[in-house]
C-alpha cells in the first residue's frame, strides 16, 4: 500500500485552514516526508500517523516554509527517546543549514542525523523503490522528487496452474529468470513469470513551469504540484517563480499522469474572498482528475 | 488594558490540546510575546491576533521548545510586508543564537531583528512599563520576567472637587507634586494626589523551585509558573529542573500574588489517563486562585 498524507497545503505564509508544506507518504513499514514546514510534528499527531518511525525526509528546498519544522520534529524524537538515524535529504547546501538549525540553542542529540545533498542524475536505491531528484525552477537551488516503486517479478498463477505449478521454489526460480523443468516440460521465465510495473508519485516543490517536470514526471500515478496562484496570474506567478493551477494542469496532460494534486495555495485564496475551488475548476477544464490538496486529505495509490 | 493569552500551554513535547510555550501579552498599542515555541504564528492567527504589531519578544531560554517559532514568525512578517524593527530579548548567547537561526536557509530578511541579551540586574524602560528579567534555575542559563507598569500619579477627583478644582493645568503642577495656590488657599500635592501602584505580571520560563522567584513576585497580580508535574513527582520535577503543581502554589502562597497560573503541562497528564486537571486540584489545596492554563485561555488584568 502506498498512502499519502498532506500535512500542509499553503505556500509562505499558513492560514487557519492550511498549515505550512509538508507530505507524508508511507510506503509498506516505511515512513516519508516531503518537506517539513513549522507544525508538522503537531499535524501527524493530530492525523495520529507514526512520527518516530519517519525514517527519511526530503526537502524540496531550504525557505523557512518547508524546513522550519525540522527543528521541533527532532528535538522531539529525541525526546521520545529515538535511537535510529534519520536521513534528511535536499539540494546543494543541506549539510550545512541542517547542522546549523540543529546547534540553535541547548540541543539535546539523541540518534545520528545524516544529511545527503543531492542533484539531478542521482538516484537513491531505498531497497523496494527508489528516490529520484530533479532540477526545478525557483529563485534558490531547489529539487522535485520521483518516488519510484521498483518494478517486480510476478507469476501469473492462471498460466501457472496450467502447467500444473503452484507456488514453491520453481516459481522461484522462474522469477529469476531461469527455467525450469516440470513434469517433463520445460517452462520458460516468459510462459508465466510477468512484469509488474512500479507505482510512481512525483512532487515539484516550488517551481515556474518548466518541461522539466513533465520529463520526470511521465506516466506517474500521483503528481503533486505547485499551484501558489490560479490561471489568471500566470505573470506574477513566473516573477516569483512559482506555477499557476493552470499550468500544473497542462504538465499533468502532457505527462500522462493518473492524478493531479493542487498544492501550495497563496492565502489570498482563503482571505480576500476568492475561494481557492477556483483553482480546481480551472486545472480540471484541461486535466479532468485534478484535486485542490487540502490539510489531511489522505490517499491511497493503488 | 493589559490582556494575557496562552497561545501554548504543553512542554517540551506538543499534544493535540496544547502548543509548544508562548504567552501574548497586550498592554494598550504595545504587543509582546513571551516565547515563541513552533506553531506560535497560526496560534497567533486562529486566535486572530495582529501578529504584525508585535514589537518585543522575550525568550526564556535556548530549548527549542520555547523559541522554534521564531524562524517562522519572523519570517512572515517579512513577507507580510513589515518595516518596524523587533527586539527579540533573551539570556546570554541570545545574540549568537538568533543570528545562527535567522540565517538557515535563503532568508529574505525585511526588517532589523536587534537582540539584547539580559541578565538579572537588568531592567528594560518600555515608557509605561518596564521589564525586569530574574535568574531562574535550569539545567540551561534561563530567565523569568517580570513585566511592571509604572506606577502612576492620579488625581483624587472627589477630594479636588472639595477644593473646587476639576481638570485642568492645577492638577498638573499638582501631580508634578508642585503646590498650587487656588481661591486664597494652598493646595498640596498630598492633599489631592494619589499614588497609583502599577500592576505586575510574572512569568518564570522553566524552572525548578527557587527562593528567587518569590522575590520577584511579591504581590504581583499574576503568577504564571512553571508546573511540569504533578506534586507526586517533586523529585522527578528537581532532577529535570522543572517544578510542580504544588511548588507552584507555594510560591504563589509566599510571594502574596493574587492569581496563579500553571503552565508548561507535561504531555504525560493527557495521554496516560492522568488528568491536567490533577495538578489544579492539588495546586487550589495551597493557593486558591490558582488555574490550570489551556491554549487560547484569555485573562484580562484589572
Amino acid at each position: 500500500m502506498i498512502k499519502l498524507v498532506f500535512l500542509g497545503t499553503s505556500s509562505g505564509v499558513p492560514t487557519r485552514d492550511r498549515n505550512l508544506p509538508s507530505i507524508f507518504l508511507m510506503y509498506n513499514k516505511e515512513r516519508l516526508l516531503f518537506d517539513c514546514g513549522e507544525g508538522t510534528q503537531r499535524q501527524l499527531m493530530n492525523f495520529r500517523l507514526k512520527f518516530m518511525k519517519i525514517d527519511r525526509i526530503f526537502i524540496s528546498h531550504w525557505h523557512a516554509d518547508h524546513f522550519a519544522g525540522l527543528l521541533g520534529l527532532i528535538q522531539t524524537m529525541c525526546l521520545e527517546g529515538r535511537k535510529d538515524p534519520l536521513y534528511v535529504y535536499g539540494p546543494e547546501q543541506s549539510k550545512k543549514f541542517v547542522e546549523q538549525l540543529l546547534t540553535v540553542g541547548y540541543y539535546f542529540r539523541a540518534f545520528e542525523v545524516i544529511t545527503k545533498e543531492l542533484k539531478e542524475g542521482d538516484k537513491i536505491d531505498c531497497g523496494e523503490y527508489d528516490i529520484i531528484p530533479f532540477r526545478v525552477e525557483h529563485n534558490i537551488p531547489a529539487l522535485g522528487y520521483v518516488f519510484r516503486e521498483k518494478d517486480k517479478e510476478t507469476a501469473n498463477m492462471k498460466k501457472a496452474a496450467k502447467y500444473g505449478l503452484s507456488t514453491g521454489p520453481l516459481i522461484g526460480k522462474l522469477k529469476q529468470g531461469l527455467p525450469v523443468n516440470y513434469r517433463g516440460k520445460t517452462i520458460r521465465p516468459q510462459d508465466i513469470i510477468e512484469k509488474k510495473t512500479g507505482r510512481k508519485i512525483v512532487y515539484t516543490g516550488d517551481t515556474r513551469y518548466t518541461e522539466n517536470i513533465i520529463k520526470f514526471s511521465k506516466s506517474a500515478d500521483v503528481l503533486i504540484i505547485d499551484s501558489t496562484f490560479s490561471g489568471d496570474f500566470v505573470e506574477k506567478a513566473g516573477s516569483f517563480m512559482h506555477s499557476t493551477s493552470t499550468q500544473a494542469a497542462q504538465i499533468a496532460k502532457k505527462s500522462s499522469v493518473k492524478k493531479l494534486f493542487l498544492t501550495h495555495i497563496s492565502r489570498r485564496y482563503q482571505e480576500s474572498g476568492m475561494s481557492a475551488k477556483k483553482l480546481e475548476d480551472e486545472a480540471r477544464k484541461i486535466f479532468k482528475n485534478a484535486t485542490l490538496a487540502s490539510d489531511f486529505l489522505e490517499y491511497d495509490v493503488k
